[in-house]
């Protein structure tokens, strides 16, 4: 590591993840050394209209592209990963990540023609890897709901600064992979200067069950069930699915994997060694219908009852493969994402009237736990690192609120924790940390193929058009008097049953002549003026009728 | 009760309440004598844009007006009542309710100019109303978290059915308004033909505390708060708004009321002796800045994040009156109805950055308790009413389900439990029950001042232009000649940031004019085909270089 030089300082900000669920993405900078840890996206708030996904905006990095160092990935969920091809499309720089995290990285790239020119570095967590000449990042194994994820130590000329990704403290692992307890005291040891900490449950007291529990349900649900076993979790959810196969496997079940991303995830973790699938195990979805029901699994998506899923459309008979049968026991083994809680229970329902048995985490099954550590687990990595600064991330801000209370609660400095925003630097020199400004920070919208061409105008349009609908007025003038030649004609979408309304289209129509009328009289011609008038009366005639806005846009043309 | 006639049936069944939360609505026929239990709204779906609130379909009851002998309100709760204005205007029929309900159902007429013509009728628990010749009704007193909730006991010649209405056991009611439990109890030994039953709580194990318990808590809030006290919760819930005053008497403070619903409330409640106020209690919200801000609460609407509301208003800086400053201690006492806990959480930051200390139910508070019974209670309504027909009634369909296995566990033959969508139709003659088709049901949307004339055209449109928004195309083409006279022009809303995609509607104008060229060589000009054309060549160009599907509106002009 190069001396330090007594004008450079540390840097750490977040371009996503703080305030808010999803898009993580935080920076650390010394000098002229730039690391980024993770890069995710985040799907759409319920306001932002035919929006598909939401990136952060990283105009910082590219305006700084030569310092930025590499992305590290601390494991392969959605929001920590799914920005990478809209990011290294913008900046080609190296990318860190364990393997199974590597795994899911590169099937992105693939679709996105980007794996070609992307250097991609695989890591373990005893790797060191050195960025630029001021930076050193090391990695410590954690638990979470997704295997080979891990915590970065970034070591820095003013100390080292940690990040701990997604975590709980699972102290009987599905897969053995423990979490470094050792190796994380010993960074504790040698000293931490600033903590940025997975927030996500920081409202939750006690600690957050053993994901192994989940597997003693299991096995027994599947060994009483006397037809078919369908279970809907995440797909990402490597463990959780290592534990579908194991209660398969001990209760003489075959299973068959329903849903894309179900069985892409499956591929990549069995093929990565992830996943242990005994031989013969899994079956093809053509097969089920011709074996007893009470040798079948089913494994698929849909467990947030996304409209598209496999399991939302066993729910609606719409599968082409797959039907519910009266006597099936269904295992949603998820809790909904904050907003999925409709379209969960819609499923729910669905799937009881097609006579199945439903097990959901509200009827407190024991089905799902979190990845992520409640308070308890908080303040052991807490008391683990000793930080001096401690900045909570990962988590809306009344999460990182409470964070920051269990930092006071185990003695950590009132002044030391930062609350930040995205774009809120934080700047450490000689060992004195302060809030130094913001750099340019935000959301960028994806819509199809679109990349920030989608932004508040017109969504405010989406918007109004939702509400009410649309009215085009088209009317053609003469060149030579100003009269009427044709029209007003008006077609309106989405704001009445055009037949039911005949009489109030008629009133519109009419109230649209006569103000043109008048203007015309008025020797008013300006278009803008024209347009404006007839908007005006028209939205006041059609909200006195309906109390409806809806958007009119005037067409007025002119021919000789 | 006039004597029973062989050939007459009872039938039972619901507009409203089965398979969904809200637009309560049930009715009771027996032979030409009906009776309506509750007229309420729901609130819209996500997917009914637009759309500002949903009451039932009430075509049965407008094509048997004659035998409607009246309306039976159980509680003054919108979801109860909300539908009446609505109701009434296609159907005079005299509104029974108690104290309580018919206040707040007054005001409701008032606003819809329907209080001259409407008959309403005040009972209270012990009243016993005749309804046509072969029905009458009686009432029993439960607890729930509005004062003055029944539930109905309506006697037919079959024999006896009870609807529970809303309820919990609070075995210590706030306002000594007790359930009654002998009547409840002298009911079931006079023998209960079918019982329809509150099934909002039927997944929660337990019983659900009294509300008292809230009190106590309030109590040591307002103590140990240094400054201001804020507390928002639902404007019906006059138990909650007592504790309140109560505590605030308790610690030497003033209370100021701030939202209209509630302002609106607590002034029937008042009037009506609903709540009890100590003279001087009560201050104008222009008093609260000249108080010392540890003898002030302010009591107020925005429990649910509504945009509009109150609560959310002052967490945004934004409420004329009311600023919150920093070391306010705001108290949500109300959790988030499904589908409101991004907008809860947002107000719940917002209050956080501006230095409050927020006190709400997720931080296990014990601010909030629920108003409906969980299982444990459930249970003992079933063993006091012992009925031998069972239908749960008040909840999504999984909850009806859930409470249908309660009804088995205390010992109701499974197949005298009716599980019903609205419509269904319950039909018991000479003691047995089955299930006898359907009457017309289904939703009514109200949008602004129309009711019905949106559906599901109009849905699917608003649907689509929020998505993608819209473009219009307009052009004008000869008599003469089918040459292009004007235009292609495209004008979007909602589609693109036109400044940054004219590279795209300069194309877009192009496939436009060669598509029309293209039809008028080959004499192709009947207007329809015309625009099929348009529509198609251009939307295939948009999706494929925006993977996006806006609705297209050609309009196309001839001119001399």
């Amino acid at each position: 590591m190069s001396k330090k030089n007594n004008n450079d300082k540390l840097s750490i900000f977040s371009l996503g993840g703080v305030a808010e669920i999803g898009k993580n993405m935080y920076v650390i900078q010394y000098a002229n050394d730039i690391v980024v840890i993770d890069a995710g996206l985040k799907f759409p708030e319920e306001d932002m209209l035919g929006i598909d996904i939401v990136i952060p905006d990283i105009s910082y990095l590219t305006e700084n592209r030569d310092k930025v160092r590499g992305i590290v990935l601390t494991h392969g969920h959605e929001d920590h990963i799914g920005g990478l091809p809209y990011v290294l499309k913008n900046l080609n720089v190296p990318v860190y990540g364990t393997k199974l995290t590597l795994g899911l990285v590169e099937n992105k790239l693939k679709e996105a023609n980007l794996l070609g020119e992307t250097k991609r570095i695989l890591i373990d967590a005893d790797s060191e890897i050195q960025l630029g000449s001021t930076l050193k990042a090391t990695f410590f194994a954690t638990n979470h709901s997704i295997p080979d994820s891990v915590g970065v130590c970034v070591e820095t000329p003013e100390g080292n600064v940690v990040h701990t990704g997604d975590f709980k403290f699972d102290h009987t692992p599905v897969n053995g992979q423990f979490a470094d307890l050792q190796r994380m005291a010993q960074i504790g040891a040698r000293g931490v200067l600033a903590l940025l900490s997975d927030s996500t449950n920081a409202e939750k007291p006690g600690f957050t069950p053993s994901e192994k529990s989940v597997g003693e349900v299991l096995d027994d649900i599947f060994s009483k069930a006397e037809q078919r076993v369908v279970v809907a979790t995440f797909a990402s959810n490597v463990h959780r699915i290592q534990q579908v196969m194991n209660a398969a496997y001990n209760t003489g079940r075959k299973v068959t994997i329903i849903g894309r991303s179900m069985v892409n995830v499956v591929g990549i973790a069995s093929d990565l060694g992830y996943l242990e699938v005994p031989d013969g195990l899994i079956i093809e979805p053509e097969e089920v219908n011709k074996m007893a029901a009470d040798r079948v699994v089913i494994l698929c998506t849909g467990s947030q009852g996304e409209p598209m899923s496999a399991l939302t459309r066993m729910a609606r008979s719409t599968h082409r493969k797959v039907d519910i049968l009266p006597g099936d026991t269904v295992i949603i083994a998820a809790t909904p994402v904050p907003g999925n809680e409709k379209y969960v229970g819609r499923t729910i329902d669905e799937l009881f009237r097609l006579g199945a048995n439903v097990i959901y985490s509200r009827s407190n099954s024991g089905v799902h736990v979190s990845g992520h550590g409640s308070q308890e687990e908080l303040k052991l990595m807490l008391n683990l690192m000793k930080p001096k600064y401690f900045i909570p991330i990962h988590g809306e801000h009344r999460m990182l609120r409470r964070h920051a209370l269990l930092g006071e609660s185990v003695g950590v400095e009132h002044e030391n924790i930062f609350l930040i925003d995205i774009g809120d630097v934080v700047e450490i020199q000689n060992g004195v940390a302060r809030k130094a400004g913001k750099v340019q920070s935000g959301i960028v919208l994806i819509d199809g193929l679109g990349v920030g061409d989608v932004g508040n105008i017109v969504l405010r349009d989406r918007k109004l058009l939702s509400q009410d609908g649309i009215l085009v007025v088209v009317v053609t003038l003469s060149k030579q008097d100003g009269k009427i030649v044709s029209g007003p004609d008006i077609i309106s979408r989405g704001f009445v049953y055009v037949r039911e309304s005949e009489g109030l289209l008629d009133e519109a129509n009419r109230i649209v002549s006569s103000t043109l009328e008048k203007l015309m009289s008025e020797k008013v011609n300006e278009w803008a003026s024209l347009k404006t008038n007839v908007k005006d009366s028209l939205g006041r005639f059609l909200y006195e009728q309906t109390r409806r806005r809806p958007m009119i846009l005037p067409i007025i043309m002119e021919v000789n």
